[in-house]
């Protein structure tokens, strides 16, 4: 669980602050309801509760609850104002500006997510890559030049960074991240199989597949 | 959180049945306990609750609390034994027997996954890959025969495929999701970025870039 201090207020007037706990698992359904918005076509004014469960696979119930914590738009018994709910959505996952990504690594997994078009979809702009192998260094992947990685602190600067995605072997991946927190980066995807030690203030996804087999193989020992 | 209902008996001896809630996050966390055990040297007997909170990212307590549902075998004051705890886990995740998986799909992302050392050494075989790309049907990938996927459902039964991943465009996730079920895969681990609508008993895990910076962004707005 996470505890947020929110502030409602507009530029320096912080008078008002809620706190709210919010689990990770609310947090992570943000996206797929957002997700589902986008597919519902221009002419529906409202969605239901109902129409989003189906859409991120969880009940009606869990779907008024995660909303609850935003005080979503909508009228009681016709459902969600689908405008009103996409921007709420887009503000509270800070969409209404672009990111700017930097990524470490471009062998088959870096070379897949510079590939990937959900990542600008969702507004998020990959602005630079960057590889230790000199075959890799110079070559353009998806618009995106190669970078040298003995660069990263300079050019992370120089294109204001705000989320590094580390794609690199296990062994490399902490020494990566440390130099994209010195240059200042404070959100880290980690793809290398490796558990980063960051700052407090640093926020580090992982998504590891091995992790993800081994969970889905915990399930499947339940089923027998 | 989930309701597991655990059977102790062995064979068809069911008497002794426990239910345990256990929520998702501790079930993610112990395919990472169980890498930082790996890595403990052949010489360390126990370890502690300590060293598998630094190793993990998170403190001792919620280690202890993790670990209290599966009556780990240590000595209080002393740690975990090492090797007891390794099997413990490894039988809980149902790593005790390898798994025979499946993947759809071998654009970049596909390949990065065939090609990933982490996952035959966590307990799972990729045993065939399929893909619909006549310039790819016929390919050999880390000593995989690439597959045409309209042999899907014989071939999924042929090998005993376990677990099937869906590493192809989001547009053809649910068909493919759809055939491995009907093949009788009972696990499916989704890189498409789409939410699959398949059977209660079918077990899910999504991995979705966009879904993930979109966390990261969510934290990021936090912190300012």
């Amino acid at each position: 669980m996470l505890t947020l201090a929110r502030a409602t207020g507009q530029g320096t007037n912080l008078a008002l602050v809620k706190r709210r706990r919010i689990s990770t698992e609310t947090i992570a359904r943000l996206p797929l309801y957002l997700r589902c918005l986008n597919e519902i076509n221009a002419g529906q004014l409202t969605c239901s509760s109902d129409e989003l469960a189906a859409g991120v696979g969880v009940n009606a119930a869990q779907v008024r609850k995660d909303l609850s914590y935003f005080s979503p738009p909508g009228v009681r018994g016709v459902g969600y104002r689908v405008d009103a709910l996409r921007d709420l959505l887009r503000t509270e996952l800070g969409l209404t500006e672009k990111h700017r990504v930097a990524i470490a690594g471009v062998g088959n997994l870096g070379r897949a997510i510079l590939l990937y078009p959900g990542c600008t979809d969702a507004g998020f702009d990959i602005v630079v890559a960057f590889d230790t192998d000199p075959l890799r260094i110079g070559a353009t992947l998806n618009g995106i030049v190669v970078d040298d990685i003995a660069n990263l602190e300079r050019v992370v600067r120089e294109k204001a960074v705000t989320i590094g995605i580390i794609a690199t072997p296990a062994g490399a991946a902490q020494a990566v991240a440390d130099r994209f927190v010195a240059a200042g980066v404070r959100s880290v995807l980690n793809f290398a199989p490796s558990v980063l030690k960051l700052r407090s203030d640093v926020q580090v996804r992982r998504v590891d597949l091995s992790t993800e087999l081994q969970i889905l193989s915990y399930h499947q020992g339940q089923l027998g």
